[in-house]
């Protein structure tokens, strides 16, 4: 009896364990479910994602000192992921999903047809000195010496895949802003993507063109890309020193023409005269920028020309080396390699020595001791991977932004506490005369600012 | 036998369910935490912090339509959780703990000495015509009846609590930079408390007194919130309007001396000229900003004395409504309370009309028909909880940017494919003469920009 018992038992118990079991097997599975459906989806993207982005993020790993990386910020192509934007939920909304972007609805380019980036123009010489002599209330110089500039810059419509991107896209700008305010420059944002072909970092070229023909008032158009802060605020540009050049970037004759090396310049920041040579070399610029697969074997044969480059689409920095190294008796004698101040400066050789700089230098150097420009080449805050270290990359950022800001606190009496800290200490105390303060940097009433008095006042 | 085998099992039976039972409940009970550990922490805060916040948003809708929330963009007080800021990782860093902020280094204002914006100053008429006629090459207008204006606004040094706020932080600052391209107005960004005790909304004082004073140059200062956006570019202020006025604010004479209406007139958007008035005006309406038991207790004196404002501490807007009804022979003759067009315009009556609006009217009218400002009053996209519906104020803020977005960009040709769309299209080919381009709107070289020509050039 008892052993009927025990073997009818057991196999309830098997039964019933079972059962139980399964419960507990489903309820472990709907955890991890869940603990995957938060960390998988939006963060993480698919596994599938994650191998082809650690697979980008290696490639761009293999490069020497000093690096450069894509410069994507201006991405608005429809092969973007809508989907990685789940971090930037105000609340538990995407707000990704609030524009109506139709793909699929942009006019499809001729494949026939070259790429252009507008009618051919042979005579805009001629035609803007003919409007600038018709309106005597848009000069091209605002002052002896002082042409008008109009710097310009921007980023993609959309919020950045990284959420805290936008802050440190808002902060450049501030620091843009404040520069230009002291050296009577205008800014133009763009944040619109004028040409789908010419998307990505070639995105600057129909801008500018667009911008150089609509504006004939503007002398030159200073580029400047989204990463780069200014740092200096007391320097201004030498305009004179380039009465003859229509085309100025940071670099090094000798690493564009003897090494043909990659980097030997860099278009983060420059300057092009609004010319008719200017609209020549955009049009001569352009060819290797228009995507897919015009880009994609452009840029095969940029690797294998030039030193150091790794593989990837064609970009515009790597192809002005090009352009400049096969075609150099017709663009050479107009572009001017500037390497005497930074009108770009790589941020990794730079941002260490803030301090140092702050013990010994002031501002108004614009050169390794008070570099002009600090650009943050790699560091990709909008985008998902860059290809230095995120905590290297914000905290560097900070205090670039804090060691040019400091140079405009210090106008009001302020500085921050530190080059790390958000925070501002008062360093002079307000009294009743204002107007006797001691302007240190010149930067209060900069004579680049002031207007010329007319000779009958 | 039977039965004993049936009682111990049915007692083995028992205990095994409650062991497998107990499983299974442990392990549901994981899963809701991990559910609450993902869901309440960071977004939700804690059961306490729910209900506050909770009440503090049944608060703000107990509003008759138009309303009006604390403007909080600026608050960068000790008390704001650092940690809240998780979301906006870049990867699974924390970009909130880079910046090095020590608490407690604040000077702490003397409890007995009342407030004070800074030292007294009375002549500073007299101080500042002086500096003017010493400084020819710095007038305070820059053309006839165009005076210097410096349009000032900003937003916290702290990446947004919301990380999609940054993003919107960034597309209104460009909007503003297109407006004063085009209006020769300068922009001054602020990301810096200067006085610790006037944190929040009222941290525009203590920049307002210091600006004005340290750029006498400025015949206007233009006050303008983070939150509110330029939708009519064509519009130029009336300036010769205000000719003897020094504070001019959008609001209503009756809704604020009869009325005694919180909203009767808003500060998210005002002129202030620079004299001896505004600053007397500046001293007269700080008492109430100081944080803590001041603030609070101003608060509770504003609600009781103005119609329909809700419980909170003292706001900027209420002062200044209080300080017009107590002493309006004071300071009422030279407020100028506007309403002829939009300076400020409560968003929920406009941006569902923008179609309505490009149907039928034009930009440069400015008011209801145009409005200048389209001011996103109570959606405080940076923080965490805004007075409306998420969807509906991020989409209706990407509406009214790309509404005044458009008119920047038919200058060149293009506009956005919708009002919700960020993307853009041609609207007019490119010709080979640029500058026969007809400037439909008058944005491309507009008159307010003109320089004057000198009589002998």
């Amino acid at each position: 009896m008892l052993d009927r018992c025990f073997g009818a038992r057991r196999i309830r118990q098997i039964q019933r364990t079972f059962r139980h079991g399964k419960i507990t097997i489903l309820c472990l599975f709907l955890t991890v479910l869940v603990l995957r459906g938060y960390l998988g989806a939006g963060k993480f993207g698919t596994p599938e994602q994650d191998f082809k982005e650690i697979k980008d993020h290696l490639h761009f790993r293999k490069r020497a000192e000093p690096h450069r990386v894509l410069e994507e910020a201006q991405t608005t192509t429809t092969e973007t992921t809508e989907n990685n934007n789940n971090n930037n939920n105000y609340g538990t909304f995407d707000p990704t999903k609030i524009a109506v972007d139709e793909e699929g609805d942009d006019e499809k380019p001729d494949p026939n047809k070259p790429y252009s980036l507008g009618p051919k123009i042979s005579d805009w010489d001629e035609q803007r000195t003919k409007w600038l002599a018709d309106n005597p209330n848009f000069p091209n110089f605002i002052a002896p010496n002082k042409p008008r500039v109009l710097l310009v810059t921007g980023s993609s419509p959309k919020p950045c895949e990284n959420p805290i991107g936008d802050h440190y896209l808002l902060k450049s700008i501030k620091n843009k802003i404040d520069y230009c305010r002291l050296h009577a420059i205008e800014i133009f944002y763009n944040m619109a993507l004028l040409d789908a072909e010419m998307a990505g970092f070639w995105a600057k070229l129909p801008l500018i063109r667009k911008l150089l023909l609509s504006h004939p008032e503007i002398e030159f158009l200073w580029w400047m890309d989204s990463d780069a802060m200014f740092t200096d605020m007391a320097f201004e540009v030498p305009w004179e020193r380039y009465k003859d050049h229509n085309f100025v970037m940071h670099g090094w004759k000798e690493m564009i023409y003897d090494e043909k090396n990659w980097i030997g310049l860099n278009t983060g920041s420059f300057l092009l005269r609004n010319c008719q040579w200017s609209l020549d070399m955009l049009d001569a610029w352009s060819p290797m920028g228009p995507k897919g697969k015009i880009r994609d074997d452009a840029g095969k044969i940029l690797t294998r020309e030039l030193k150091g480059r790794p593989v990837f689409e064609a970009d515009d920095q790597s192809a002005m080396v090009y352009l400049l190294i096969t075609q150099r008796d017709k663009w050479g004698d107009k572009v001017y390699l500037e390497n005497a101040y930074y009108l770009h400066g790589y941020w990794g050789i730079l941002v260490d020595k803030y301090e140092e700089m702050i013990e010994n230098y002031h501002p108004g150097l614009g050169d390794h001791r008070w570099p002009l420009v600090t650009h943050f080449v790699g560091c990709k805050p909008c985008g998902k991977f860059g290809d230095y270290s995120v905590e290297r990359c914000l905290k560097q950022m900070d205090r670039a932004f804090n060691f040019g800001d400091n140079q405009i606190l210090q106008i009001y009496g302020f500085t921050h506490k530190s080059l790390a800290s958000r925070r501002v200490k008062r360093i002079r105390n307000d009294t009743s005369n204002p107007l006797e303060v001691k302007d240190e940097l010149g930067l209060l009433h900069p004579s680049f600012k002031a207007v010329k008095v007319p000779a009958s006042s």
